[in-house]
């Protein structure tokens, strides 16, 4: 229903002098008076949806709050400032469960030095809701988009991809420090990261750039989550199926021109590794090219919300 | 449990260099690398707690997730930019309803030109949750803060207080322009909205500013809403006990030295009132004077979370 939902919406919402990007993106920036812009995003996490309070640790829980907006801002090359906090706590055990979700969620603040600017706790009789917005800004006047990816531009993405519900999906790191030390160094076009799948948000990319994208199967960084649920074989799906469609795996997915394409792969200069995985073509839509070079079309995967 | 759980997490909030305001008054203001200053503030509603969605039409519910952020802006004298929606939406009914909140807050948003700068839209099994973040620019490098009053200063309010559960609490006008128009005219020492309870509101104004204050009775505009229920005697309470105990209100109340005080209630430049309703003092506390000038402690009544 979101989908609709945001095309509805979308139709009542012109323009707005008071922003510099509007909804659509990772995040909005705003236009202040004064400064560079100021960065937005917000994301809202419920129990049995997000997460099963029944299962799951609520420090996990806090952090991960944090850490999706984070990712959100890393997509966006922003410095993160601040975050508020709202949370709607089941009444029988508000107080030890807010304490939890902050005790998870402070540390990653401090870790990110994102300062807790305020909050709204409230008491209910429902489950567990918990909201975080960021705050952060655009350095050097340079955000990145996901629409400034180019036919030939190359896919790079961080990290690994597949497995993420074995763990990842809670305590992956947001690639913030990552984005700022790449988009300091090297001319990326466009960014986006990877929550919902990496077909779908490189589809995503490749949809708000105007271009189409060709993935080579040999080259996914396959996490070795997405090997051990492809060898439980539930469910017949193999290790690269698990990467490309699983989700949560919060890593970034960039456009870069070729030449700077290579020397990041070649000079491997991040810790979390940086994979060439494909390139941006001019026809719209999502190729796999196998070790064969036969290309076969790729229907984007992951969760729509 | 919230003021338990505020005590808490302060202890492990130390002052931040992202902020020069950090969390405890209406909003935080967060220090970008150039401009004046970027405030934000958020406030979540819940069914049930907030409002009860089987009585009330989800348009003014929007409007009121708004409205009451809005409101904390206002009482910074800050000037509203933007704000992100984030919705848990009950599965069955989820996009009628989305679409409804938005049709309250929408023409809210365009009369005070808040870009609606994105969003998070879930669907779950609970019940509507809708938390709404704004960000706003400090003017002229002058926010409104809790903690500028001083003894001597007047207590100057907008509008008229209680019974706003007939109504006012979904329909209320946050006093935005009021409080730019009055920060850019008068020197207004210190301000916060009530929210919570004219006199739980103005306790904890002037205890952020060290001082105590004093109410004079006969001078508390009463809201129409205040007289007919204290017309309808359920409970015994007068209209000005409703007035000084309700909350919902969204009036300012204000700190201003005399002579200012004196020139703004004579002249009366505001469409919606301002009355001169007590001073603030050296001692910490609060009192009420009625007209024969005798003086009773006061405990600060309102909803406390």
């Amino acid at each position: 229903m979101e989908l609709e939902f945001i095309r509805w919406l979308s139709e009542r919402l012109p323009p707005h002098p008071n922003l510099k990007l509007g909804p659509g993106d990772d995040a909005a920036i705003l236009r202040m008076a004064q400064g560079d812009g100021c960065v937005i995003s917000v994301d809202l996490l419920t129990d049995q949806v997000d997460f099963d309070l029944a299962r799951v640790d609520p420090t996990r829980v806090g952090r991960k709050a944090l850490a999706v907006n984070l990712s959100d801002l890393a997509a966006m090359a922003a410095r993160p400032l601040a975050a508020v906090v709202a949370l709607a706590l089941p009444r029988e055990q508000a107080l030890p469960l807010a304490k939890q979700l902050y005790q998870g969620l402070l540390p990653l603040a401090e870790q990110f030095n994102v300062a807790i600017a305020g909050g709204d706790t409230n008491c209910w009789d429902g489950p567990l809701v918990i909201s975080v917005t960021v705050v952060g800004e655009v350095v050097d006047g340079k955000p990145l988009l996901r629409s400034g990816a180019r036919a030939g531009d190359q896919i790079i993405v961080t990290g690994k991809f597949g497995g993420s519900i074995l763990g990842h999906q809670f305590d992956f790191q947001p690639r913030v420090d990552e984005s700022l030390w790449l988009a300091a160094r090297y001319p990326l076009h466009a960014g986006i990261d990877c929550s919902d799948g990496l077909t779908l948000d490189l589809w995503r990319l490749a949809e708000a750039s105007g271009c189409g994208a060709e993935l080579d199967a040999s080259t996914i960084p396959l996490a070795d989550a997405a090997r051990e649920l492809a060898a439980q074989s539930i469910d017949g799906r193999t290790a690269l199926d698990h990467a490309l469609g699983d989700g949560e795996d919060f890593e970034l997915i960039l456009a870069v021109p070729s030449e700077a394409a290579g020397e990041l792969v070649s000079r491997q200069e991040l810790a979390c590794g940086l994979s060439h995985i494909g390139r941006f073509v001019p026809e719209r839509g999502l190729w796999l090219v196998d070790e064969s070079g036969a290309r076969r079309p790729l229907v984007p995967q992951g969760f729509t919300h």
